[in-house]
């Protein structure tokens, strides 16, 4: 009862926003330039509840042949979208989680992304890896209303990371692969260090936590967000 | 099912413990001094699971009249024990956790420490307090299996915070009441900010953080924990 209660209300809130920014880079004070302040302003910081990626090949299994995802809520990111379908997500001993939310489009490779609560509940340890790179990573069994489908491997924390284009890495100084420190001021004031920079062409200015992260930071609550430049150590 | 999986692992893992201080304060390299060596490597971060502090009185309406707390397992602070016994803790709206254990000594006033994970669960928004500072937060009922407690407030999100002794505070150089950070560095590295200091006579050295907080910086593998002096902003 309580887990059917926890799910909904992470599904109610399958990304969290808060777009806070306010000061430069590096906690520099404001530039008075126009275009400075136009990145800093593109500024969201998303809480992505535990999901699934698919297959067209794992949709059809889990949800009948010719099946598509069916587009519920669009995300930030133009193109990528949450979905009605959702899944059961068993873990080893019978431990499970009911209802996990299917992001779209589909994909080359299957991947549930879960937060290290999930992980516990469910009795994964998961590994940490950035999207789609998932060699050696545990498996698990979805089972959708139609079929079941045993992952070998796919199941990850996905490691946090920012979200920009080409313009927006030339404002902060950084290249694809990078790594930087996003801040969150609120009662529970944190950095979080080594976030991965991916860049291309296209997409807007947006961090990546998970629920962990958001929780630990209280991000509903916070006053300010600010993306830093890591310093070497 | 899987909510009572939940609470075992938790209750399992009521004071999760890290002992890897390898630097000393402020990033520098560890001082050849040996009663230096000897304040860092005392550092222990523990993870605190959602748990109760209750009254004399309220143990003997929860467990029958002339009850006592019963020590479980001592907690690294001299003088404190899980119990073993624990209570169903009742939010708004009929959601409930089962059975949150009770952390002894009694105290003057009753109090329900949360992650926001486990408030979200239950349906309350927890402020951020420091232990024992109640006024105005959320109540709660608590169930056990002699007789229920009306909470009218004592509902919080435990802020985090660092035990010492005066030896540790001048070691560090700050002094009661001060605010300190940690960094913990792992798969999921991030620094903590504002850790409460509460410096007295006879403490270990002891940071307090909740699962959301060890969740986030994957504590349980983290290869170096530092505390720092929190620079002026």
């Amino acid at each position: 009862m309580n887990t059917a209660t926890l799910d909904r209300s992470a599904v109610e809130r399958i990304v969290r926003q808060v777009v806070l920014s306010k000061l430069a880079p590096n906690g520099q004070p404001k530039s008075a330039g126009k275009s400075t302040g136009a990145v800093e302003s593109q500024l969201v910081v998303s809480v992505s509840a535990r999901h699934v990626h698919l297959t067209d090949e794992h949709v059809e299994v889990l949800f009948g042949p010719g099946a598509n995802l069916t587009p519920m809520k669009p995300l930030y990111q133009d193109g990528f979208f949450a979905a009605e379908e959702t899944v059961m997500v068993v873990g080893p001993r019978k431990r499970m989680l009911p209802s996990v939310r299917i992001l779209g489009p589909t994909r080359p490779a299957s991947q549930v992304e879960l937060a290290f609560t999930d992980g516990i509940s469910l009795g994964i340890e998961l590994p940490v890896r950035p999207s789609g790179k998932i060699d050696g990573t545990p498996g698990c069994v979805l089972v959708g209303p139609k079929g079941v489908v045993e992952l070998k491997q796919g199941v990850i924390r996905a490691e946090r990371h920012v979200h920009m284009n080409q313009q927006h890495a030339a404002f902060y100084g950084v290249k694809n692969g990078d790594r930087m420190s996003l801040r969150i001021e609120s009662s529970c004031s944190l950095v979080l260090e080594d976030l991965l920079v991916r860049a291309d062409e296209t997409s807007k200015l947006e961090v990546h936590l998970d629920t962990d992260e958001g929780n630990a930071a209280d991000l509903d609550h916070a006053t300010r967000v600010e993306l830093l430049r890591q310093s070497k150590r």
